[in-house]
């Protein structure tokens, strides 16, 4: 059996940044509680750590007040922010600059008056947090979402951080024809894209693609939606969820994780798969390791 | 033999608009040289008409000095106007209103230091006007551009009035993947499209369409590179060039004109392929003039 990883996995700059920034505001803040608004990454594992080191999730901007609140890295409202401020809670900012600019964008689209399309997922917190810098002309949009009958004069069109570029660029090919004027914005970072594409190179060989991360996060779904078209492909959080019998008869398997998955639970993943291996009769060696990259296991 | 008319064709609000300019110019000034810089519009015959009416078509504007010049409906260049006012003419302008808006835009797009990239035929006199308005970041591109490599931050993309919509859309397709932000203007006028896609429509049920229409106009030619992916196709300027051997075992006929050919023209077409159809053997009647609009013929 060999077991690839994808060139580009795992955590992104804007992941690695929040945990950074929570870690310093754990060591500033030695006694104090401190409070992320929803998850600060989209990784239940990661959260569990945060809150045994004391940084615990809160759902609601309201039940926080004269607190340490880590902004997390997908960002939150216009109105949570303000909601935070008036209440005497100290702000520390982890909204990955990419999500920002996606704000500072919204804003400036509403500023000279042009309807703001956002490409996403209407109930990612991401995706609520970049609709809250709009007005009423501003909408989330899907590649299923119906157009016919409508024009626009002047429309923009922009993007959670997240989506696939394809089916970005498909979106704004359906709206051009509709407009007299579109101002496409792709603002789907780099890291997304560089995961989606070594992905999608390593499920074209792989028997099997097993994607690594949060059930709830966004950049993870894709990738999982995008190797299953082209070999089987699981989507799991851990080693855990790991069966024995998916492994049967797998030649080759390919690992790839989302921009919210630590190194540490790709490793976990690659051990559980080299123990099933011994504990198994269908494969009797491990050939090869290529593109294992960082672990030396 | 049964012959249709595209339920859109011929003259356009533009090419109506520039002739009556010159029709009332000429009657307003009827001891007086008028010129037009280049030709009014692109139809030969309807150009030697108004240079039998004393509208002499000029070549440079450094020719014209002290005279009344109308601008031709497809533009002219901003050196070009600048030098025909120092030099003490007076300018009739007939630039079709959806050119001087094409104008507009690039220079705003300048003004907001955004490379213009101008979808059309570079060698055509409207997108040598509307690159005069454009900045050392301005290019003519075309289907065929060769974008590999290309990385732009900000861009935007306007077309010449009569391309294409379906190749601008994938044009601006490409281009996409490529920008952080694309600003894509629409300005292929409805005309242009209302009469690409009657003929479109006809093209997929004649045996044979007739494309009538100057040689060296932009939209006549879209009109015959469409039409003649779907059935055998002319492009003629006038009925003279109507070959009876070309019409032999043609059952059902479709016509259709550029924006710049006039209505007597298409009837004259009309009436040739009727005398054609008595000179021959091969047709014995004519059966029918479905959506043959406004003549009665």
């Amino acid at each position: 059996m060999k077991i690839f990883r994808a060139q580009f996995s795992g955590f992104c700059f804007g992941v690695k940044r929040a945990i950074k920034m929570a870690e310093e505001a754990r060591l500033a803040n030695s006694s104090k509680d401190i409070f992320t608004l929803g998850e600060l990454i989209h990784n239940p594992q990661i959260v569990a750590e945060l809150k045994a080191s004391g940084i615990q999730s809160a759902d609601r901007a309201t039940d926080l007040k004269d607190s340490i609140v880590i902004i997390r890295s997908h960002g939150i409202t216009k109105g949570e922010k303000e909601t935070l401020l008036q209440s005497g809670n100290i702000l520390i900012d982890a909204t990955c600059p990419y999500v920002n600019r996606t704000h500072e964008l919204i804003a400036s689209m509403v500023a000279e008056n042009y309807p703001v399309f956002i490409f996403g997922d209407k109930d990612h917190p991401e995706v609520i947090g970049m609709l809250s810098y709009g007005d009423d002309q501003s909408r989330v949009v899907t590649g299923h979402t119906d157009f016919s009958g409508k024009q626009f004069s002047k429309l923009s069109l922009i993007s959670q951080t997240t989506q696939n570029p394809e089916a970005f660029t498909a979106l704004a090919s359906r709206l051009l024809p509709l407009c007299k004027e579109l101002r496409v914005f792709n603002t789907i970072c780099l890291a997304t894209t560089e995961r989606q594409q070594a992905s999608q190179a390593l499920a074209g060989v792989a028997d099997l693609m097993i994607v690594i991360g949060g059930k709830n996060s966004s950049n993870t779904r894709q990738l999982h939606s995008i190797c299953k078209t082209l070999t089987h492909c699981l989507h799991i959080e851990t080693e855990a969820e790991l069966n024995p019998a998916s492994l049967q008869g797998v030649q080759t398997i390919g690992l790839t994780a989302g921009a919210s998955t630590p190194d540490e639970m790709i490793i976990k993943v690659f051990n559980r798969i080299k123990e099933i291996n011994r504990e198994s009769d269908f494969v009797k060696s491990i050939d090869q390791i290529p593109l294992f990259k960082e672990e030396s296991c």
